[in-house]
């Protein structure tokens, strides 16, 4: 049966969860954060209800609780960072931050994340640029389960794309989207309310468009944005096989239908080409292309024309993006997280293992 | 009356064209390069076609033919370049070049570009990179044809992206494509041809889904990448958002509805918020981040995996970004340029204004 828990309680939970899998207070404390801010963000699908999968990431081995996570390269501008296995919520903010302070000195900051895991939502880490008023970017590669424009074989993963920029007196413009036309939560949320899915989104194992929400569990495939040819899929394998070279082959990670599983049940693929999951992160000081008011009143400008564009029939304002995810935030911070009975059922059971009180 | 003409020939034609608006012979050059690398590739609607676009904008004064183009502010990984009204085709280049010149010394390099007109394929830039063992990057804001989810307003252009990656014994990956479902040239293709648009390409003026190509002609709008909300069109949105503030808010160049349009029957929308269109350029070192060697034989890999990924039935191959235009490239470069009728005819007559032979 569906709850509303307290997002202080649950962050509390998450945080000895992390603690209880060897996590040092800092790591543990910054994962629950991390992996709440999509709950609260009301991007259910990567928050909490993903608990229970990290810790059988953990048990079969998978995610190494103290990671060494360290610069292996770098030049003024760029670094990789290897996060030696660790959990991507840790690993991702370092690497954020070490994109942040070479901005600070060179103007941007660009880095590649090799020997990571699946690191919650890529706008929690784009917004970390932020409050330096410099616009951030993250983005990574994911589980093989999206076929290519012409193909039957997953070959990528929903591999989102974030970018935050700052404005003035405006909140913030915040994009955070996977580069499939719909993430397989949504496909997940079609399978609950046994609904069928839109075309455009999913394919049957031999490329045969599909509207069945369960066709991934018979060898069928995510499509990329677009769809298919007609409608510009082509533009999305672009996308989601930019984000895959930018986050694994640049770093040495894996990367397309290498990239190692969310699921634990799957075992990792033979032969790999590099090490764990792989994530790419960027920072740009507005002031490194013009002074930061000026940006900033120019990006209230931007704002207040789009979302104040003459609309369609029957919607009110034209959204800019994150807005959405910023009122769910305020909401959710006060009134609490909702929870399916599935996912309170499953942390009832991550309670128990690890004997702690929920 | 289609015909086909030798590259050179066309070159020449299009070089003489432009020192006839006053361009300098090493800007005449690059332009008619830039232009022509369009149709070599395949990409009709972007070559030249436009050449007597781009002389109505000349005779209209809002092509400056003899541009002082400079950078006006920058820091180790980054620069604002402005164009002075510049051609695009000479502007982009320039700017690219700073982005280079940049990586060499910081790791990457990023130029945003203010007071600049079209800038021709994005592709040509971001290739740019590739002979320096570098990842490109090229992207510009356009005319506002495109209406965001939710909007009957006309605030984006097709703001394209394009991205050039190196590889060792494979080709490069080259992908450039227009954040929207489909670009104006193939609605224009329809027109010609009297056939109607497949859904999620436009809408009516008053946003309802349609088909017909001359939607844009009554009021109506192109579509983000996605077509409707139901199939991913706030993506397409947020896209051509990023790549409208990067090129022009970071630059101080006219964004959104404000951008000029590139016909010159259209008036410059008042008030203007910057100078002229707005570009944004992008250059990595691929050593910046790991030995070339290695990214470039995992890209062999990588590229080599993709393309040989099972197809759906009747379809050969998976095909690489940027493969069917390097075949058309290769192609026409020896078999000649096709020019439809009516492009003959502009020329023909661009070629009498200025007595040149054609």
């Amino acid at each position: 049966m569906e709850q509303i828990l307290p997002y202080g309680q649950l962050k509390t939970f998450t945080r000895d969860v992390f603690l209880k899998m060897g996590c040092s207070a800092g790591h543990a404390e910054l994962a629950a954060v991390v992996l709440l801010s999509a709950d609260l963000r009301g991007i259910d699908s990567h928050g909490v209800a993903r608990l229970s999968g990290y810790v059988r990431l953990w048990e079969a081995g998978r995610i190494n609780p103290t990671p060494d996570i360290r610069i292996v390269h770098e030049t003024p501008s760029t670094a990789v960072v290897d996060g030696d296995g660790g959990l991507g919520l840790v690993v991702a903010p370092f690497a954020m931050q070490v994109a942040i302070d070479k901005a600070k000195i060179a103007g941007t900051g660009w880095v590649s994340v090799r020997h990571s895991n699946h690191f919650g939502i890529a706008g929690y880490h784009a917004m970390m640029a932020l409050e330096q008023d410099m616009i951030g970017m993250a983005m990574t590669n994911a589980s093989p389960l999206v076929a290519p424009t012409f193909a039957t074989e997953r070959m990528l993963g929903t591999n989102p794309i974030a970018v935050a920029i700052p404005a003035g007196e405006q909140p913030p413009f915040v994009a955070d989207f996977a580069t499939t036309t719909a993430a397989n939560g949504k496909l997940e949320i079609l399978q609950r309310k046994e609904l069928e899915a839109p075309t455009g989104w999913v394919q049957d194992k031999d490329g045969n468009a599909s509207t069945n929400p369960n066709e991934l569990k018979s060898g069928g495939a995510l499509l990329p944005l677009g769809g298919d040819r007609e409608h510009g899929s082509h533009k999305g394998y672009c996308l989601g096989s930019v984000v895959d070279i930018f986050s694994a082959v640049l770093s040495g990670a894996n990367y397309g239908p290498w990239a190692p599983p969310f699921v634990s049940f799957l075992p990792l693929p033979p032969d790999p080409v590099g090490k764990g999951l792989g994530h790419f992160f960027g920072a740009m000081r507005v002031d490194a292309f013009r002074p930061a008011d000026d940006f900033k009143s120019h990006m209230d400008t931007w704002i207040n024309r789009f979302r104040n564009a003459k609309t369609v029939e029957g919607k009110e304002k034209v959204l800019i993006p994150g807005d959405p995810e910023r009122e769910m935030q305020a909401y959710r911070m006060d009134a609490g997280i909702p929870l399916l009975g599935p996912v309170m059922k499953d942390l009832g059971e991550v309670a128990k293992k690890f004997e702690i009180n929920f």
